[in-house]
């Protein structure tokens, strides 16, 4: 109960429990789905009328992030962040999370207490609850997951494998901010490692920075869908990059698509880093990832609905089977298969 | 779709859909309330008329298991155990579970196959749903991260917190035992890396050695209980020691308690084991942890009902704050405050 011990302590003196005290000690319970939060063998939920979404993901130290870069707050709302986000992609309201950590000895007390300062912040920017959780130590490095839970009407929820073949694909937001603000965070870190006196440049790229390390889930997509009278027929989080997220909907709906380059506008700074590192930004939004905007289609009847909405845009279209999943080019318009270079989280180099 | 990769092949080749694909291929739901399991951004459930109960355990190796000598099949279906674990310490009935895993490079695909053998095994004995998940490398080891959802009446729910200072305490099952499986399997992999010519001497000692490898959720409480018309006031589940979760019911219910060592008996396994490692079976019991039987409180007057029950034991009854927490010894019945020398898993040595 008593949380007096020094800022910077052990870890292991203030034992499993004490820290699980000392990380839970400010949590409010904001949703009344939320019966009994963190304190027993479970947390205790009530969804009498609701259909109840469940989602998890784990984030590892030198996979998913590094910390050399990365600021454990920010860390922390990321983390809430990308299970928000799958939530997100049901068409549903997020409730609960409940939050797993393993620390290695390296971490003070005081830097967990950092990455519960951005948990926290999470949870309350999209009104959850965080109800449970364990805490552990690991040999090496830091480990989180996310267990995220969420709520919607049976006849809200947006599947995967309800596209047909005629629907228009769009998309929320930009794509390829996360991907090239990690690459200036990589290419600065490189620089300093070899030459400590240069300060990082990192001036000017804010908005790509803020993508790669503090992303917002789109909850505001449930209400502006309401206010459109617009239900997508099958929708996805941009996790991996649009390649990867659009074959999942072609593949679980049995459709086809064509996708058209002169669709995808980016963000001046995506555009700016993408020259400097010479690479195309059409590559980085199809295989880059992180984004965490949501990809959905709609039936070609309510291209009205969402033509000149500033948050969607119409990047394409779903076709049968048969004509294949496709990159339409700008200029010649040349017709290349889309393919799923996203990153693959069991590759670890 | 297709399962043709050699088996032993690289995980980074099959990549993490193919592997999620691969080891979900024979899932079958079993459970109404699992409305859509593995395959979109959310699991989808179903509660209308339960409470909902959610738990979550993360292993990593080093620290939670060692795999010299643990099996994985056996690791699969132990970490589905203790999850179901604190499912049944709700008084709940367990439906489904995610599962997460950071796997370093060094795993093979059959090894996860083994893995995932262990977690079906487990799924299909507690009729509980795998219904998502997340997979992803580790630069070092193995880590496993389940949540576990269940079910129960919000009448049937036995909280923490609830014990009155005149209930009696009482434990299902034996205690000591998975410890001593570790202390047994811990000095024979010693002798092994010492001289490698000899073989382990595991003989005569399958119940300890089964009590620590493939722990069983106490799953059969909840209906004994219903047969026995009896609603525990308080209950938790055992897995860090007697001794640390007898604390937690009194803490959390603001009430003392007397343990009586007399009341305890021990497994001639466990107690051929401690003397062979010169310990007390009693301190395995108070400190060591990893059994997963059910400890709980009953109102004194429902004595009767679980006098001569085999599978419950009267250890003690609980008193008021001011008494203390304490053991009362066999023999000269001293009286020493309990103490929580349960495992912390924030020590990594």
């Amino acid at each position: 109960m008593a949380h007096n011990m020094e800022i910077g302590g052990e870890l292991a003196d203030l034992g499993e429990f004490g820290l699980i005290k000392r990380v839970t000690a400010k949590v409010k319970i904001k949703n009344e789905s939320t019966i009994k939060g963190v304190g027993d063998d479970c947390a205790v939920l009530n969804y009498p009328d609701k259909r109840v979404v469940v989602t998890t993901d784990l984030l590892t130290e030198g996979v998913h992030f590094n910390l050399v870069y990365v600021p454990l707050k920010h860390l922390g709302y990321k983390a809430v962040s990308v299970n928000v986000s799958d939530i997100c992609a049901m068409n549903a309201i997020p409730r609960q999370i409940t939050v797993s950590l393993a620390i290695s000895s390296k971490f003070t007390v005081a830097a967990i207490d950092e990455l519960y300062e951005g948990i926290h912040l999470a949870c309350s920017h999209y009104g959850v609850d965080l109800v449970g959780g364990d805490t552990t130590s690991s040999l090496t490095g830091l480990t989180i997951s996310i267990t995220a839970i969420g709520e919607a009407e049976d006849a809200e929820l947006t599947y995967r494998s309800r596209a047909k073949p005629t629907d228009l694909l769009c998309v929320t937001g930009d794509l390829g901010g996360a991907y090239l603000g990690l690459q200036l965070l990589e290419r600065e870190n490189e620089l300093f490692r070899m030459n400590p006196t240069v300060q990082p440049q990192l001036a000017g790229y804010d908005y790509i920075l803020g993508r790669q390390l503090k992303p917002e889930a789109r909850t505001d997509m449930r209400e502006i869908f309401k206010m459109l009278e617009l239900k997508p027929t099958s929708m996805i989080d941009i996790s991996d990059g649009l390649s990867s997220e659009i074959l999942h909907l072609c593949e679980d709906s049995g459709v086809g698509c064509r996708l058209y380059e002169e669709r995808l506008s980016f963000d001046p700074q995506t555009k700016k880093m993408a020259e400097e590192i010479h690479i195309n930004p059409l590559v980085a939004a199809l295989n880059g990832g992180e984004d965490y905007e949501l990809l959905f289609t709609i039936p070609i009847g309510e291209h009205e609905k969402v033509r000149n909405h500033p948050d969607i845009t119409v990047i394409g279209h779903m076709t049968s089977k048969e004509e294949g999943t496709l990159l339409v080019t700008s200029g010649g318009g040349q017709e290349i298969p889309l393919q799923a270079q996203g990153w693959n989280p069991l590759k670890s180099d």
